[in-house]
């Protein structure tokens, strides 16, 4: 699949003239509900079926700074699901060379509590799982 | 009343090493809950009420540049106030030296519908013309 | 020429679910820059000749709210220009919709003092009063 | 030493209207600054020596959300401290319950080259060791 391109802002931008650390942690969840979109599991469906899909922890490792109007290109794909957690990885490049690397990890809540990501939406773990 | 103060952050400013314009809008409306809260009127009471306030206008003239550590001293009074409207001014200083000057325009909606600010709160219409 | 796009991403919208305000007035800094670019007047240009472009005011009217996935179109034209300062004027829509007006005021300096547009770069003049 | 209060504000909250994700990343950074600066090693003086300290790697766990006006206490102490890194934890709680625990790691860069953060700063590494 292709990659998710995220050009970066004139006000992602901080001080030192380098994309903010904290950008990439919302280009990681741009990336991730573009894939689910693309798969036809875009936010609106979840949110119709009253499923939420909160972070539960993520892991960044910056490796090269960015910066203002470079194409950050961001792959993703599944690492891990059990029955209650899942985790993607991402790996970020720009003109082919790796800038970060990262992983986050989420449930899926359905009014509040726990559900299994599997039996929500089986077709949706195969599709990953084969990614 | 006290003027709120926002001490500026490293995030907030931008490769130029100055707060980036937009999070002047920011703190405007930061300055607005606050002065709210502080006469009684927080979020949560008018959330509660089924009240939303949203932002009709803005209007910013930018002085002075601020960077990291400025302490931002944001005063606020009411301007004007109509059967639907009402009009906050700002003058935001930093060590007594005028950086912006603004305006923001508001309405208040219940259930999506227009309500009359002083039906609603007489009194906090009253608070805020006094002041 | 063509509209800039801008689709809102999920955590720019605010607790009302509702695009916040203030990430208009960022949208309208990329649309600017964008036309900039188009018009071979990038950042990086401007930069190289020692203009760095500040912003001195703005003013939206926010019309109709967007949210999470709109596609916001954002057409940008020069509506004034004199010798030290040049306002843009923004029309930002979704799905054919009106949802923001805008304008932003701007000037150019170099080492920190104003410089006339119209000097600095009499062919980007020429191309926006055209346009 | 006192934990960093972060109040959160309305505009870092999300649709789901608890505090998006990505802001505790910034929160960290503000801690990280303000114990520096307590310290007596703010940011300006860094800049003035010529060191800038880079972000190499997060890694958040969120344990419980929090919204719009909680008070944040933020907790920071070194947890290693190698020839050319340095790690920091935080514990983030709210109302003494814990929401957040964190790491960041962090380089000492001179003109672009890693320095010792021991040898640049001995009285601080002693410190923040103390600490």
């Amino acid at each position: 699949m292709e990659p998710y391109i995220h050009k970066v802002r004139y006000y992602e931008c901080d001080r030192m003239g380098v994309t903010h650390h904290s950008n990439y942690v919302r280009m990681m969840e741009e990336a991730r509900i573009d894939l689910l979109d693309r798969l036809g599991y875009g936010f609106e469906r979840m949110e119709a079926d009253g499923i939420v899909s909160p972070v539960i922890a993520i892991d960044v490792q910056y490796r090269k700074s960015t910066t203002f109007q470079d194409e950050v290109a961001i792959s993703l794909k599944l690492l891990e699901m059990s029955a209650l957690k899942f985790k993607f990885g991402y790996t970020m490049t720009v003109r082919g060379q790796v800038v970060c690397t990262a992983e986050s990890t989420h449930c899926f809540l359905r009014e509040g509590r726990p559900v299994s990501f599997a039996q929500c939406y089986p077709e949706l773990a195969k599709k990953l799982q084969q990614d």
